[in-house]
């Protein structure tokens, strides 16, 4: 462990309340410690450590100047959030981060009354600000008063669909509300580019603010230690960009670019804002990811997110692996197919090193479309380019995925567009918790008339399904994989094409047969073991496809058995749902099979280790080896058949 | 029916190269026999009128311009197609829009090839175009080959996020596109409002492309009758107002604004551009929804869906109705409810009259937000705004909240935030057809931990839901109900609150018990008539809920009857999924249960009316009745038990 780092103001802070005793320069010297603090932490925790030291000043002016809890701060995405963590009471579990019953990794409003909105998907920031502001107007009420509305949002998520509605909405109703742009690309000049479609003067009433008289009255309002800092932020407000013009179209007041890691700037900006904004007001701010810590800012994804490290090398503790990542083994077989095949190109919202295909691209460049964080054009877009033809794989989290659910519906299913999608992050997926769960996918693609979908049981089969997917050209495919490293089984030399709608059978046992879709399949095999022990010999099949379903296996396995258990990383709705639907349709039931269908519970579940996940949701082994002495009617006590 | 009119020039167009052949006086005479016969047609099918006869001009000018169906023309939306239908070879079939077995009231893949990408929600065209168009560049094919990809969206759909999305990575690619932006409101001069994210200079390196230049040159291109037309032209684009420096700046070479009512303008600047494109361009144009036929003009919404009408009055034949429709249920109930609680505020994305909104809006217009088409947004304003206290209802149709998942996962499920989902359209729609189909929201939504889950039997029973859901703060309530009218109950004087998870008794009787989720009931009981005859009492039961299951109730029903059958308007995954789950784990098929789920098939099935619809998909009476005798296994030629 290293040696907690000295921190003698910080040590004064419990609430923010606290800040407002503190000196400006007492918060300068606030914001360095919480700097080392959030180093520290994050050096024993592991976690996304450059966006947090990027918003330290930042995150320290806010709480310095407004009033949280009653005043709503929510932060996008909210991976900046440990020093906010830190401030605002939580500094005593900084260490659990992201893990087993420690705190979570993002704002949570279960954890904090200074959490007031939850994150871990983008862009949602400047909805949910506007909700409070609204909730405001309109005298609504919540435990801790209804303030300001605070929404702290990076420009990569400000691009995304969503974030544009939610500025269009603000600046027609012209409410109160603050939006900071916190701009990760500091060395770069900020330009504004432009959109508009309100093309009917819809915001055109929209008040627009004189910042500049603002900061001018404020710099009498403020007592005099602070009077050069206020005197900088209305050099700053004077000279605002052409870009704020545009901000200023949609009814924003646009203060900015500021220096969001010079506290005298920042803190008389926001007292000026706080005390005359009237609308909806855009702060840009201009802030270094990374910042302040030179292994961070020296890395090519400035300490994005990070494995344990030492403070003082920056070197991260990675535990050695065994076997390769999904990740990686769907991106290089990807790659490979596509040296075979011109049209195979490829999608990701935003991803490029998440999905894998940043392999892929360096080969590639042309095939490989990174869209933005845009999930909703990504998959039309991929649409389009089945539909003109290519080969067009849509790689995404199965949690981002439900953000271009409606377009894989209306453009791709009901089209019978050819969209390979390649789901990542199916099923738990450890410390990012249950914002990022992959849960929902097999239910929501499995209903879709003409969908195929698969689901890989080892790195080995994920290869196929890449294989498979790509020679697919007469519907849409999906294949999903989870989080993390393969089983290290050998891959095969040549990918093989599974048939569409077959499993496969991978032990003959009697009495009851399990039916896995997935990577469980390794758990079900290790029930296998002690149950054998038992004298109780499952059979066991690889459904692979969840659509079409194999018919014939599963009929067969339901006749030939006393009881058939599925088994999947989804929730209820998706593949043991279709399986019942079948069973029933053909009249099994009707003179009984004790059938049984494991599912994710129906709870969220908080981040800890995958594994451990799936222990709160029953899918491990020893539940499996469980599951089938119940439904075997076997005593359970005595674990005796 | 009306008399025909006269169609001269019509008369020699079988598909668009017969456009290449007319001179461009006879285009303009073309136009308006198109408009004559748009009007004609659509007097006898109904349908949507006012879009088409906006764009009368403008499809005569693409197709004669450019070479449909290589070059790839995409209607956003889509109720706009009319008139190229006409054109496209599908006049013989132009007067069976919308009806059974006829034209699809959208572009459809499956029905032409000049209709290269099928809509029906909004602002998909521009990510599908440059599909198309990277497909192209990307050296891909199709069978009617990749030439232009066009794009014609509306301001309105222009204002969504996806489009945003799309046309932010249109302009990063830089190659050849064609987006017409079809501004409808021509009457107001039109202010391109402002916003972009794009700070990093991603998109500063595209080129901007001298369109004035461009036209200059097209008019010695031009044989001289078009010089006029090719000056005016000239003069458009040299008055490019500030607003083409926005989309500019996202890469876009821009023109216009140009009349879309006048060939003179819209034929040569298409030339120009066809001829002298090298990257992504838009055409600014402006037209009239509604334009040419009076009755469309006058009214407030321009004509924008009509049932049959008299040509020369304008006139409606519309049906009376016996019954209030569901929509008008809701408002009425939510209105009434608003006027005693304060709290209670609602959110429509773009559809106050769809949903019923603007009944309230009338009586409190402050407590009724319309955002726009944004359902991401609105979803997630709607978090925001409970999480501040208030009871909002979100009111969206069931094929629209698909846009808006993620957000119910992320913002509203897992923060347990009290969000009252009004969930309209659900299940088939009729004339609408497959796009708009109302059939994954059961199974989308109930695998959401902490989700409540209700559908309507009737209109009464809505009233109980509405009142239902505005008293559950404890989390988030759903309740579905479908288009049309209700089956004439009375609506109840003070709504009653419903227990929640907890189903009721319609009638007892033996052998069978058939427990409906939603208005099937209605068919359920019709079926229950002719059973009776044959000697056959099903016991029916009311589900109510489908989260959480009336275990209680499901169990009984299961432990009394021979067979179980659940009933509901919605895809497999949904209520009789969660119902199977139930009844395996505990065990009932164990010794044999006759279980059967009645879901909508697995198909996308065609425009037609909803009864059709519902035959179509199995779920009518003489389908249930059939469903529960050879459930029961009897004769189903004699019909006997």
């Amino acid at each position: 462990m290293s040696s907690r780092p000295e921190t003698p103001v910080l040590d004064r802070v419990t609430t923010p309340a606290d800040l407002k005793r503190l000196s400006d320069d007492e918060l300068i010297r606030l914001a360095h410690e919480l700097r080392t603090e959030t180093i520290s932490a994050v050096s024993e925790t592991g976690g996304h450590l450059g966006a947090g030291l990027g918003v330290v000043e930042l995150t320290v002016a806010l709480h310095a100047v407004f009033d949280t809890p009653r005043d709503k701060l929510i932060w996008d995405v909210s991976h900046q959030c440990y020093p906010h963590k830190i401030l605002t009471g939580r500094r005593d579990r900084i260490r659990t981060l992201r893990m087993k019953d420690g705190l979570s990794g993002f704002a949570k409003r279960s954890e904090s009354p200074y959490d007031p909105f939850g994150a871990g998907h983008s862009s949602t920031s400047i909805s949910a600000a506007l909700g409070f502001a609204m909730a405001r107007e309109l005298g609504g009420s919540c435990e801790t008063g209804l303030g300001d509305a605070i929404a702290v949002i990076g420009d990569g998520s400000m691009s995304a669909g969503m974030a544009f509605e939610a500025m269009n909405n603000a600046g027609h109703l012209g409410k109160r509300l603050i939006v900071i742009l916190n701009d990760n690309e500091m060395s770069i000049a900020p330009p504004t580019g432009a959109l508009s479609s309100y093309l009917n003067r819809l915001y055109a009433e929209a008040p627009f603010h004189d910042l500049k008289a603002a900061a001018k009255g404020a710099v009498n309002l403020l007592p005099p230690p602070f009077r050069e800092g206020a005197k900088r932020a209305k050099d700053v407000l004077k000279s605002m960009t052409v870009g704020g013009t545009l901000f200023e179209e949609l009814g924003f007041s646009y203060v900015g670019p500021i220096d969001g890691h010079d506290l005298h700037q920042l803190l008389p900006v926001l007292r000026t804002v706080k005390a005359r904004a009237t609308g909806p007001i855009l702060i840009h701010v201009l802030t270094k990811k990374g910042k302040g810590y030179a292994p961070a800012e020296g890395s090519a994804d400035r300490g994005h997110a990070r494995a344990k490290f030492d403070v003082v090398t920056g070197e991260q503790k990675k535990a050695p692996s065994n076997a390769p990542a999904y990740t990686k083994v769907f991106a290089q077989t990807l790659t490979r197919l596509a040296a075979a095949d011109p049209r195979i190109c490829a999608v990701t919202a935003a991803m490029p090193d998440g999905t894998g295909l940043d392999l892929m691209a360096e080969r590639f460049p042309d095939r490989v479309f990174d869209v933005g964080i845009a999930e909703q054009h990504g998959v039309t877009f991929s649409a389009g380019l089945a539909a003109g033809g290519m080969k067009p794989f849509c790689a995404m989290y199965s949690t981002f995925l439900q953000r271009g659910y409606d377009q894989v519906v209306h453009d791709v299913a009901i089209q019978r567009l050819p969209v390979r999608f390649a789901i990542d992050r199916a099923g738990l997926v450890g410390a990012d918790g249950a914002t990022h769960a992959g849960a929902y996918d097999v239910a929501f693609m499995a209903n879709l008339p003409g969908m195929v979908v698969m689901a890989a049981a080892d790195e080995a089969e994920l290869v196929n399904m890449v294989a498979t997917a790509a020679a697919h050209d007469e519907g849409p495919i999906a294949f999903r994989y989870p989080r993390g490293e393969g089983v290290g089984v050998e891959l095969p030399e040549t990918p093989q094409i599974l048939p569409i709608g077959k499993g496969r059978m991978i032990r003959t046992g009697s009495r009851v047969a399990i039916l896995s879709f997935g990577t469980r399949l390794q758990e079900v095999l290790r029930a296998c073991e002690t149950l054998e022990a038992r004298g109780i010999s499952p059979t066991v099949a690889d459904a692979r496809f969840a659509k079409p379903l194999d018919r014939e296996l599963i009929l067969q396995l339901a006749q030939d058995h006393e009881a058939l258990i599925t088994i999947e990383e989804g929730a209820v709705g998706g593949f043991g749902s279709h399986v019942a639907q079948l069973l029933s349709d053909e009249g099994v039931f009707d003179h009984g099979l004790k059938f049984r269908s494991m599912v994710l519970p129906d709870t969220f579940i908080d981040h800890s280790s995958p594994a451990d996940m799936y222990a709160t949701a029953g899918l491990n082994a020893e539940q499996i080896e469980e599951k089938v002495l119940t439904t075997l009617g076997v005593d359970i006590l005595n674990k005796r058949a």
